[in-house]
């Protein structure tokens, strides 16, 4: 198993680098991990230029020596380069798993969109600096590495059609090529630091889309660092979620085990 | 010219329908204007829950006695009764001014998809609560009661098709049924107290859609209280919407003169 890591977004520091590598090195002896000199650029916002992060998206996404791309962390970037990214793939790129969350939902959903490669929500080397954060890291490759189950989220089921996003994230790529037919798929969401308000509205978008109406239902992570609203918000983000699966008519599916914590789990989009 | 004011989203106060009243009388003596009660309500982050603020709405739509339907204010909201507002619409609402801009655009799009009366992005009564605020009201009140052409953002041309909206606003409603059909139109965007790398991935959303790259073109209101950033994004609004739009295709127009400031100007949808 070589792992390669990119930064589409923000960048890590070498400090997460050589964390993360000496995990992998101690305790995942069938495993090799790179961190592409992409990451620790520094670039206003981003770990790079667009031009810079999409290349080293495709250095390692076209070289046959790597099974997993693993983005580095999240942020804000990936939709800046996903067009690029996907429209520079070879065929290496078909056998290889995606692994990230959170920014990095815009290009796994392009990928997923275009049947390219096994994508994947779930911990990302960034969680690392989390409270519990090795954990998370080394669940991340439990399963890469060794196919761990107890590190998938345990309500997928075999057969299920599953895929997993950002609230935020999913929101904004919806009506782009980015895309991915739901049909008869689970949706998995969650969210981080972002007023409940906001949350409805991106619900309200979500649940307003065809093609979302056409999903097997939705299924909640969890919804964390939400900012005190003057005046509260009045519902909780479980009541938002159902207020407007009522509205649009998409079975709420209930409560799910991902979030922007250490205990998130991964879901591997499609079926497992 | 009637005028009925209604609040979609948040609440106003008594003391802001009272000055926008005694302005009107002194100063527009062929208008009256009404604030139905809903407006001053309070429910949690709204001025009513959704079935009273939906039904205020239609209230005042359907009543021939109005010729203008006035937002009061913007907020966040009138997402959540669209669709009933849309659905419950009866003949007089064909027949009258739907005036407002901000939260107002989720409305104000769903009626020019549907070709229900005349839409306008213009000042709110709660616009008189900004320094220079009369002013703005003021020139709202020209162009509804006595079509004052000053009033009109200045680089509207007969025989253009134009619409305007919030940048947040536009991107939460496209994919949903209130996306109007922007072939060949000029869209006018503005932004307020968005980080701006929101305002980036907004514009990546609002490019990417297939139909808004059907349009015109694009021209860029102002951007007011952008947050400080750590990191400084790199970019002003105009290097973001000019980047995006030379990425999609769409042509980028220049500015206009809009913004959540109380030098806004009218821009009603379609042609002038």
């Amino acid at each position: 198993m070589r792992i390669g890591v990119v930064a589409p977004s923000a960048p890590v520091t070498e400090e997460v680098a050589a964390r993360v590598t000496a995990l992998v090195a101690a305790d995942f002896p069938g495993a090799e991990i790179r961190f592409h000199p992409q990451c620790f650029e520094r670039h206003h916002h981003f770990a790079g230029p667009d031009e810079v992060r999409a290349q080293a998206f495709l250095d390692v996404a076209n070289d046959p020596d790597y099974d997993l791309l693993w983005f580095a962390r999240g942020g804000y970037g990936s939709c800046r380069i996903a067009e690029r990214v996907l429209g520079g793939l070879e065929s290496p790129a078909g056998n290889k798993i995606y692994l990230g969350y959170s920014d990095a939902g815009y290009v796994l959903a392009g990928l997923y969109a275009r049947g390219i490669g096994r994508q994947v929500h779930g911990p990302m080397p960034m969680d690392i600096r989390r409270s519990g954060g090795e954990e998370a890291v080394s669940r991340a490759l439990r399963w890469a590495v060794s196919a761990d189950s107890l590190s998938l989220e345990p309500l997928l089921r075999a057969g299920d059609k599953v895929v997993a996003f950002n609230i935020t994230v999913f929101s904004q790529l919806l009506g782009t090529p980015l895309q991915p037919d739901l049909n008869d798929h689970v949706l998995m969401l969650e969210e981080v630091s972002e007023f409940m308000y906001r949350t409805d509205r991106s619900l309200f978008h979500i649940t307003s889309n065809p093609g979302v109406r056409r999903a097997a239902g939705i299924r909640l992570g969890r919804c964390t660092d939400v900012p005190e609203n003057d005046p509260d918000f009045g519902e909780t983000e479980e009541e938002v979620v159902i207020h407007w699966c009522e509205r649009s008519g998409i079975p709420y599916l209930g409560r799910c085990d991902i979030g922007h914590d250490a205990d998130n789990k991964l879901v591997p989009f499609g079926t497992i």
